[in-house]
């Protein structure tokens, strides 16, 4: 097993413009484990309810992902209901049930506790905290998502996460709501002086811009003639991400532009369906197109000697 | 002269956080032409009042603008009062005095009429179908840029317009309320059906992306560590994304897609300060360092026999 993920699995009930879908599986450690999934093995560490349905098990077998860390307690899986019927890179939260999530306390196999590669997904920091102390030894490398909630109410501990991460990964809005900065790349570099080595700020329908103490990235988002389903993009880019840096091992400059891109290129097949519609059925040729279709997206001649730019 | 642009020159107030100024010289046809200036030899068509100081003319001259069609008639400049202290992408308009640019009605001369590439800066539609009417054959090429006030007051003109040129040049909030449509592929998609076959989308700090019939393009925004004054900041790109093609002749996909980039290079040093002072004293080595520093935010290695993605 190559990289651990903690973080939730749930049913959603979610709305958006393209339709309506109930009891859907998702949760931030649903979405990474199928995407990373493609590239490397992956251990999710989580908890459902009793009512959490046989076929989603089979959904991350099927995908060779080790669940053996996801507990079945006695309760209701974890709830999300939500819409994007207004804009559909904003979700409208309309109830969220914790369920079996309110008294989760996560706990680490041994072979789990042994995992090179670490993503902490949005859950309560001290969970996130935690997981990361219960490991056997340091991974080769820890990145953590986070949300708006945390920030708000639990930001002692968050601000401890993020000091003893390599990678943060966070929205937007979020990186400006906790460095009370507006300007991204003034917020992106005061999160850095805070800890992680690298920063990956994730701008929905304009991509991800990745800062790193020596280089900036910015990967941009694929235009989609339509996003049917934007719940998971963030933590599908994780997927991707993290999952290719796992399988590579490289955790290079180089790998990381091309993680960022690996992720880009995860979340965009994943908002092209409902839930993990797409992703759970992609083929490598799939993404192979798609990754390339990236370099299409982002290509242009630099300077040499036979292109420099007609200056006067 | 290479390339003509009509547009506005005019005196703005401006307050941001790094300051305030009056009577700065802008308007969109002098950050264009001094964008351009850079590249490729600008003719100007605009109209400017008693007001208007030497000094300035002095600049444009002094980067080989053809100011021969600038006009100087009794009144005052135009001028523009706003500022930007409450979200640096955002202008707040004060006060917009048309003064001198109320009556202005562009005539070209035999040599500006012959000028092979046009750019109708934003000025009210009937004066833009107006100026690409006069000229003495059909341009390679012709872009234009617009505003919402002209998509509120003058819809059928503008849209006559944009089924006349070959670039339309748009914010991105200008594409949604001129199409009616919020995911922006959607909304590129038929303004390509409209007429152009190239659609720029200003998306401010996040970038441009370019829509073409046959290929898209993103170009990500310089993530510059402080913004000091945005305005202009569209038209500094148009400037560099237009003399860059003009300069090179080179309309093909691979010309686009690197005008795209000179562009935003220009658009990055244009915000860097107050008004056109970063714009007027650029030097080419300035320029193609950050030029080459858009190859670096944005370069990966694409997939090749020895850089498979590591897929299972």
């Amino acid at each position: 097993m190559k990289i651990l993920v903690v973080g939730s699995v749930a049913y959603d009930n979610v709305e958006t413009p393209e339709g309506k879908r109930e009891s859907q599986l998702g949760g931030s450690a649903s979405y990474f484990s199928i995407a990373a999934s493609h590239f490397t093995e992956v251990g999710m560490v989580g908890v459902v309810g009793q009512d959490f349905q046989d076929d989603d098990l089979k959904t991350y077998e099927s995908h060779g992902i080790d669940i053996s860390g996801l507990e079945v307690v006695e309760g209701r899986t974890f709830r999300w209901a939500g819409d994007y019927l207004q804009d559909i890179n904003t979700a409208v939260t309309h109830e969220t049930q914790l369920n079996v999530f309110a008294d989760f306390s996560p706990t680490l196999s041994e072979a789990h506790a042994a995992a090179p590669f670490l993503f902490l997904a949005n859950i309560e920091p001290s969970l996130q905290l935690r997981v990361l102390d219960s490991m056997a030894q340091r991974p080769k490398l820890v990145a953590c998502d986070t949300m708006n909630l945390w920030i708000d109410i639990a930001r002692p501990s968050l601000a401890d996460l993020i000091s003893k991460v390599d990678i943060l990964t966070i929205n937007e809005g979020e990186a400006r709501q906790f460095t009370d900065e507006h300007h991204l790349p003034t917020a992106a570099s005061e999160l850095l002086d805070s800890g992680p080595s690298t920063v990956v700020i994730k701008r929905g329908e304009y991509g991800a811009a990745l800062f790193n103490q020596d280089f900036n990235f910015a990967a941009p988002a694929y235009p989609l003639a339509k996003v049917v389903d934007p719940t998971g993009a963030g933590d599908s880019f994780a997927g991707g991400f993290m999952g290719y840096i796992a399988a590579t091992g490289d955790t290079s400059q180089e790998g990381l532009r091309r993680g960022a891109i690996v992720g880009s290129t995860m979340a965009s097949f994943a908002v092209e369906a409902f839930g993990l519609d797409r992703l759970r059925n992609l083929t490598p040729t799939e993404i192979e197109e798609r990754f390339e279709a990236f370099v299409e997206l982002t290509r242009f001649k630099p300077i040499d000697s036979s292109n420099r730019l007609p200056l006067r």
